[in-house]
């Protein structure tokens, strides 16, 4: 019974758990040597689900988006200094050294990423306040406000093959940020990186228990218990894809469902781009890059390359030069620049693919049987040399024939028009590229193809210096793609952490809309005290804290002096007759500038105090002309405090609203502060 | 073969298309008289879907937003001058003249929203930028923006039988201004209303060809013809939700599905609204109101109150009280206050949900069996009695079984955190309200409650008078909600209108982003012309058209100076050692109003030309402390250029980027101001 490599454990309800067999054995995709052996045999899901809900979720909660993103941030910092141990694993998945950066330095990326968003674009608070207070109705006692609060469940994330350590972690960072607690199911081909990540990440001790959780092997009965809470993310084959979105209790619960599929990604060069133009070589720098990375193992990686008819045979002898440069090999041997697919199953399943799309065309490039292969065995190693294709773009395969390896199909197009619609044809991709340098045919392609896509690049000389590439999705954007690629949508921010959320429209009064938010919302009560609410600390500071200063007139004098003063001598403010003829006007008006600094002047208290400094101002809005002689008053409230994690200050935002003699708003605005903790 | 009415047509592939076969009797509620015949048989809806594809997404998507809006407000205007001829044929369905109000002023209502929204809310353009230009690179060449597209394919609109205006308008009206062509297919029960609204629709003229198609009967083969552009709203039975959901087309193509399903939503009352208080009374008033607008027939009705133990007596005999009062009978008729269910089948349906509740209470109001009707005949209309139970809220009936008529269940319970959780076990509803004046027990509800809900109504003495009440979805606020209700989401203003679109992030240099856009993206190449921009015309004015303008020298004199006229005497400004000892300055600084006082006053252009105004600014960041001889320069660019549809001016948003002498930026931000589109 006993075997030389070590069983995957599962990390369910709070332990390290092995499965009751011996579990199927894991094999290096170089060697053919076995790596570990896999089993989720005898594992309890129904109670690994409530367990993330019980105390994963409970223990998320309690803490703030800036808390939590304070936590993504020390973990990547943990695993970054794990570095080396993570690539050295994913070596056995074939992968060269680069190939292994993209995967760990692009997961540690995200936490990162993950971090830095939270802290700047999320409140310090345990809810998120979505878009505008809307006003309901005509006295303004009856307002909304939408508001996004954690599902209550558990983020089921069932992830490919081909990116053991970035793929969970871009599923787990924005559900970890909103408060949902993720469990991680990797494909059993290369789990054992995967396994290594999560023992790094709980040893750690960095995050709340139950907030992760981690199957080693088969999903089993996973998904029969998931419930309208929880949420199923999944990354690979579209046919999967489609019988996870139609299981009873996805289907049943409405459980929100998120796919990402490969797709049938292109690249289209611009008519410009005439060989020794920079975007040339840049295109076919980046579709041969694109078919070697990953051994072209990427749901992001360019499947069809358009290019003008006239350009393909110039197309087609750049890139075959590229590649003939191409060492294939070990992972770790002399001069490889390509390794292994992850399997020789996957080796077959290429094969068969390319077999299908040679019906629509020829081998540009690369023999699908043959390969010379440095430091490794052929035999034993799922080894396969890049192909590059090149086909009629009339026929269908190139559009529905997806060959998950280094394969690549070259398609001619005459016109934008007859590319755009071309592109349609792969019937929803993650990501697109365009190649040119002319904005009108960058413009009708990008537009054009948008709602097919994702994630669109346009490559030129003016960014290919900085540019991430075709095949790099960023925490900052969207990934994932209509139809063909899954129709879900994934990253992009904050917009990934609301994936896991709950926006509701909250209805009431102003007073019910600010207890709820805790931001002052306009017709909440003010609270006018005799301290003036500069002179509070943030501990001492309410919302509602107001102050009302005023009334001061604004002479005919005040507002020539300004002008001359500052310069801004703009006829409304200084030439009556013109200022008469002036549609909105109708005489001379006071400067808007005018207007809030005289505001400022009224609001201020003086003495050094906990305010440190008016940093911003948003939203400012003039309503109404101020004329000579108006009389204007301030009224300043606190509407938003946000504590900052790291510091002995934080963030105060004010509702400034100057009105006139009248009752009349002349000017609305923010006014962003920044105020001490504690008394100084 | 003759028949006394009418079989109603479909209006498919721009023409109106009788059925091949005599179609299939409906009739009218109160009398169970034939009102009209439906069929589709013959129906070709593949040819309908390519039609909307073909003819009616390119007329849409030739239109601006702006445009799309103000023909959504003339249609509105249009479909209220016929309002009476809506309400007669409503009346057939069973509504009294307050629920046809409901539904027919409720979609006009949803119509002139969407108008306003997207006037006020989206750009006189083609396209959505959606959120802020994402930096990718440190050298500032490579950057991002998201962008939202119209899909290119067919809003399919399946509506339930009780809101045969409303329904079809509020899936519409966002799909509209998306750009995105309509397939409305109602309930064939009161289709005749609908059927009637399409021709009212069609006659005005109003709307683009090709972009509202609607179909009288089954849908057929409908949605095997559903492919990735398309998308699938459906409002019905959560029975039918799950069909449409696992359809192998729908599945297949990864197509948009939304659903908004009938749920067990909730009404809380607070501990603190004991009899005699104001939200005591608008508790059971909103209750039995929901129970008797529509004859309960309303997807957001309150199927469970929540009353505290102590008080259920008295709610009971409050609610009793007031519903013995409502009289039922045929809408027409004098003093009725309830109508009919929309059919005799309805009624069986509703009957047998009551015998299913009744296993876990008992009635507290109302006879299943018999009601007594005024004006009608109560065999032949589908009359019922408003029937209020109170039942075991440890049971699971009241929280999974749904008799959708004028039926309600009290259930008792004894904390906040237990009402959270037997709220929750509704499994997720599309509103709830929590009907109490105690803050604390107002946050812990709505919080606790909130990831199970789409839409939540705090109600108390405060907006009692101004809300709009539990039952009403309102176009600015998201309907839908979690798991039961469906999990999707509908309405929520501009939210409902992106549902409609594909979200795309782009990545490129400034300049080709900007050229995507049409928007100037910083670092976008900046035109200085001899022209002072202020001095174009909207027509003339191009984005990235760019005044330098300064240095100008910032003096201590000018610091103190603009202390002492505006009152601004801040200590950063006025006294040098408490300067000194601000973490953030580290001596006096220049007011930011008077940096950007300066800073208009070098960057205007005084005489009277084609820029109106300074309506506005956004997004003050002040960055860098001003001191005293620092030498201020401004740039100012167009940012984007907003032409109104219905003024001889518009919108131009500057980017205002002022700068010290070391390069350095002081502030940013963006100027509003308004230009006439011509020279004058």
């Amino acid at each position: 019974m006993g075997h030389a490599t070590e069983l995957l454990r599962s990390y369910v309800s709070g332990e390290w758990r092995a499965a009751a067999d011996e579990g199927a054995p894991l094999h290096d995709a170089s060697t053919g040597e076995e790596v570990a052996r896999i089993s989720s045999a005898g594992i309890d899901f129904a109670a690994a689900l409530r367990y993330g809900r019980e105390v994963g979720g409970p223990a998320l909660r309690r803490l703030t988006f800036h808390q939590r993103a304070a936590l993504l941030k020390a973990l990547a910092s943990h695993l970054r200094e794990h570095r080396d141990e993570l690539y050295a694993l994913s070596a056995k998945t074939g992968a060269t050294l680069g190939d292994s950066k993209f995967d760990v330095d692009g997961g540690i990326g995200v936490l990162f990423a993950y971090g830095s968003k939270g802290k700047r674009e999320l409140p310090n608070d345990t809810i998120y306040v979505d878009g505008a207070v809307e006003p309901l109705s005509k006295g303004g006692t009856f307002l909304a406000q939408h508001i996004a609060t954690p599902l209550r469940g558990v983020a089921v994330q069932i992830n490919a093959f081909n990116f053991p350590v970035w793929g969970p972690l871009e599923k787990f960072a924005p559900a970890f940020l909103a408060g949902v607690p993720s469990l991680v199911k990797p494909a059993s081909q290369t789990a054992y990186l995967t396994a290594r990540l999560v023992e790094l990440i709980v040893e750690s001790g960095i995050l709340p228990e139950g907030s992760l959780q981690f199957v080693a092997g088969s999903a089993g009965d996973l998904l029969d218990h998931v419930t309208a809470q929880d949420l199923v993310s999944f990354t690979g084959s579209a046919a999967t894809a489609q019988q996870l979105r139609a299981h009873p209790a996805i289907v049943r619960n409405s459980v929100r469902f998120n796919a990402e599929a490969d797709s049938l990604n292109c690249s289209i060069l611009g008519p410009d781009a005439v060989p020794a133009t920079a975007e040339f070589d840049l295109f076919v720098k980046q579709l041969t890059t694109e078919m070697t990375v990953k051994a072209g193992q990427k749901c992001t990686a360019i499947r069809r390359a358009f290019v003008p008819a006239e350009l393909i045979g110039d197309v087609a002898a750049a890139a075959s030069e590229r590649l003939a440069k191409v060492t294939v090999g070990a992972p770790d041997a002399d001069g490889v620049r390509m390794g292994a697919l992850a399997s020789l199953e996957q080796r077959e399943e290429v094969r068969r693919s390319l077999k299908a799309l040679l019906a629509a065309g020829s081998v540009v490039f690369g023999d699908p049987e043959h390969v010379d292969v440095v430091g490794a065995d052929a035999e034993r190693g799922a080894f396969l040399s890049p192909v590059l294709l090149r086909a009629d773009p009339e026929r269908p395969e190139p559009h529905e024939v997806e060959a998950f390896g280094p394969v690549s199909t070259l398609l001619p197009y005459t016109s934008a028009a007859q590319v755009v619609e071309l592109a349609a044809r792969g019937g929803g991709s993650l990501v697109g590229s365009v190649v040119s340098a002319d904005p009108d045919f960058v413009r009708e392609v990008v537009l054009g193809v948008a709602p097919f896509h994702g994630r669109l690049l346009v490559l030129d000389a003016a960014d290919a210096e900085e540019s991430t590439g075709h095949g790099s999705p960023m925490p900052q954007l969207v990934h994932g793609g209509p139809g063909r690629a899954g129709g879900g949508e994934e990253l992009g921010g904050i917009r990934g952490v609301l994936h896991h959320m709950q926006r509701t429209a909250v209805q009431g009064s102003p007073a019910a809309l600010s207890g709820i938010t805790g931001r002052w919302v306009p017709g909440a009560p003010r609270r006018e005290a005799e301290v003036h609410p500069f002179r509070k600390s943030l501990a001492q500071l309410e919302i509602g804290d107001t102050v009302v200063a005023g009334p001061r007139a604004v002479t005919r004098a005040d507002i020539d002096h300004f002008a001359e003063f500052t310069g801004d001598t703009f006829y409304a403010h200084t030439d009556p007759e013109a200022a008469a003829a002036n549609p909105l006007f109708g005489g001379i008006v006071a400067h808007g500038y005018l207007v809030v600094s005289f505001a400022a002047g009224l609001f201020v208290s003086p003495e050094p105090g906990p305010v440190l400094a008016n940093y911003g101002l948003e939203n400012l809005r003039f309503l109404t002309p101020v004329q000579a002689d108006d009389e204007l008053t301030v009224t300043l409230t606190a509407k938003q405090i946000t504590p900052r994690v790291d510091q002995d200050y934080g963030e105060v935002r004010w509702d400034a609203d100057v009105t006139n003699q009248n009752g009349e708003s002349v000017a609305k605005y923010d006014v962003l502060t920044l105020v001490a903790k504690e008394d100084r």
